[in-house]
């Protein structure tokens, strides 16, 4: 593949005007999407406008002029189709911790008859860690966490599993689970599925309502570009909305929460799922990200993400210089979310030249180096000279003579 | 009193030139601060620096070089001298709803003999609520909610009750509590006690180690200036920091986040009071706000306080045709925090009509109009023409006119 053939790709492309709308830093090649989103360029000027204009100048007033108690509803219906949602299952609040806290409540209330948590071993660390939390809380008696390996979930399923919670893209190798199949054969079984969408929510195309997913979280700071630490968002099917009780009962998630009434009366509808004051100028930094998406075809960026990598990995695989990066991701691309993963002894002091060439990628321990994907601003020319760029370092050894002055400091 | 006389007071206020370092709308005399406070001036190019240098330009980099990680540390560490706490033992994270969360289970645990939380009837309703759904996840043998008036907080403290979870100044009447008292006589009981700041935070000089607190919640978005659904805090004492254990144990809370270990160990400071990922935008903005208060004397704060709301009151009552607003909050000023409250039949369109004249008071259900007086940017020169406002819109009726124009829709 020649660089000719890379420029055809990016004017074939269809969603090649959306890198327009970001404002991405000069003489970078940024394959980090997936850890934090750039910056939509609408953001700008509606930041400064909660700011200066909402906040500033109408105070208190924009509660109601500028309808910030809504903005959780709106931000959630934003998201919805995004993630294969119809009206009213999805609300933006808190973070995904704090959401898995909640859903994990209400799972295990419905399927009060179990108690064992099933989730994978190399699981996102937050949401095994919220299991844990609550398991202390309440008792191995009421819960408890079994960790498996991923190729393990299916012969794990059984009628002693109340919950399983599956984060859909695999954070380190970028697999990708079956959220149809795997919802089925659990709800089979009688178990709740809890699917986290970090990796995937605005990467792929997810169909929670035709998967008939229980639950789902998700973080807005990824492929949503929301900005960091952007508030999360809840799912929670229709038919279970009525039937639940979520334990961190704040008063926004009240059915009246103005009457200031001293009994807590949850809200009958996704409303519940909200805890305390909604963060305002964060919620709305990602309401703004979110317009990005309105003329977006999810199986378009599905498409995209899938050339880009298979791209990345056949200029990396027709290098030899390169062979040392063992490729930890899925061989086939529909096995993978927007990632590739490689190990590599050196992947730390690699990942740092690679910055410093100004291509970002991440590192995660003990020796993988992460590239993102991200089809709304992602092109293929960026995969072309980050390959080059890394073929380079590699090549020349310039990551060796680096990798005494790094400070590990990773994040 | 005369115009003069109000005119000296702001020329002889230590803390006049504080006002101009805020964005105050013009033809506005905000006396809501204690619901939403105004607008730093420092913030507007803060949080323009943050999103487009830090978030646009760094991107994932600025976790390290402009030391997000660190943001929940060094913000709670700038409102510690606000709330008399030594270092090491604020956080900012989350709301006040879930921290509220975090601290209930930990005080149940460190007093688990007992399962009594004791609060006011007449506390913010989402104070109890947490309780309440605490209480149905854990069901009433581990954890109950006891409501009593607060004039009998005292003789209901006895050996059943574990925790005592109290708003040190009440959202609707501004009464003040005891901190000092209420919190030895807690002690002597064996009880724990829990201080929301929501609305002292900033307002008056709060003074949690010296009373020897235990644990404390505040929000950022009232006196603190952060902005609306600005994260929170918590204060957690040196003492109990190493023995408890919170449930909402997400990654940030462990002692090795980067680790990305399965397996949960808590940080054994205070960091294990964070969950999830901190909200970077909304945090910034309010270690921004922050910046205000480097060099003011809290008991200047006080001071200031109990003078602005003096002159209201009397203003108030010297006029004869304000005689039916009747005064719900404390008589004497050492028993109010930064506000006053009066009941009217007409409150809420006293209220509407105030804010169509420019002069933003709040109504709380069912009865009240609350006044909030914010030292750092209320002048004496506010009072004075908020009274006199307020007396026309008596004595015109001009309130009742335009009552039947309002939709009920407050928050």
């Amino acid at each position: 593949m020649n660089f000719d053939e890379i420029i055809a790709l990016d004017k074939a492309d269809p969603l090649a005007q959306k890198r327009l709308e970001f404002d991405l830093p000069v003489n970078t090649i940024y394959l980090d999407g997936n850890s934090l989103g750039a910056l939509p360029k609408s953001v700008k000027s509606k930041v400064a406008e909660v700011v200066s204009q909402q906040w500033g100048n109408d105070l208190i007033k924009s509660w109601n002029s500028h309808n910030w108690i809504d903005l959780p509803i709106r931000v959630g219906e934003k998201i919805a189709p995004i993630i294969g949602a119809a009206k009213g299952q999805v609300i933006c609040c808190d973070s995904i911790s704090v959401n898995l806290f909640k859903l994990l409540c209400s799972a295990l209330t419905l399927n009060s008859e179990r108690t064992v948590v099933l989730s994978t071993k190399d699981n996102f660390p937050t949401d095994l860690y919220m299991v844990q939390g609550l398991s202390d809380l309440l008792g191995p008696d009421l819960c408890q966490l079994q960790m498996v390996e991923e190729q393990d979930i299916e012969q794990s399923l059984n009628e002693s599993v109340a919950v399983l919670l599956l984060t859909q893209v695999n954070f380190r190798t970028g697999n990708l689970l079956d959220m149809a199949k795997l919802t089925k054969l659990a709800h089979e079984k009688g178990i709740l599925v809890i699917w986290d969408l970090a990796h995937s929510a605005g990467a792929l195309s997810v169909e929670l309502d035709k998967c008939e997913a229980d639950f789902a979280v998700g973080c807005g700071y990824k492929y949503l570009n929301g900005g960091p630490g952007s508030p999360a968002f809840v799912y929670v099917a229709k038919r279970h909305q009525y039937a639940i009780k979520q334990p961190l009962s704040g008063w926004m998630g009240h059915s009246k929460p103005f009457a200031f009434n001293p009994e807590y009366q949850a809200a009958s509808n996704i409303n519940q799922f909200q805890c305390g004051t909604p963060s305002v100028i964060s919620m709305s930094v990602l309401d703004a990200a979110l317009d990005v998406w309105q003329d977006v075809d999810m199986l378009q960026i599905r498409t995209k993400s899938v050339e880009l990598a298979e791209v990345f990995l056949q200029l990396i695989q027709g290098n030899e210089c390169l062979h040392d990066l063992l490729l930890c991701s899925p061989k086939l691309a529909e096995q993978r979310g927007s990632q590739l993963a490689f190990s590599h002894h050196d992947a730390f002091a690699i990942c740092q030249a690679l910055i410093e060439k100004g291509v970002v990628a991440d590192f995660r321990a003990p020796n993988i180096i992460r590239f993102g994907f991200t089809p709304l601003y992602t092109s293929f020319e960026d995969v072309w000279r980050a390959v080059t760029t890394l073929t380079n370092i590699v090549e020349s050894g310039f990551y060796k003579e680096q990798r005494f002055n790094i400070t590990l400091k990773v994040t």
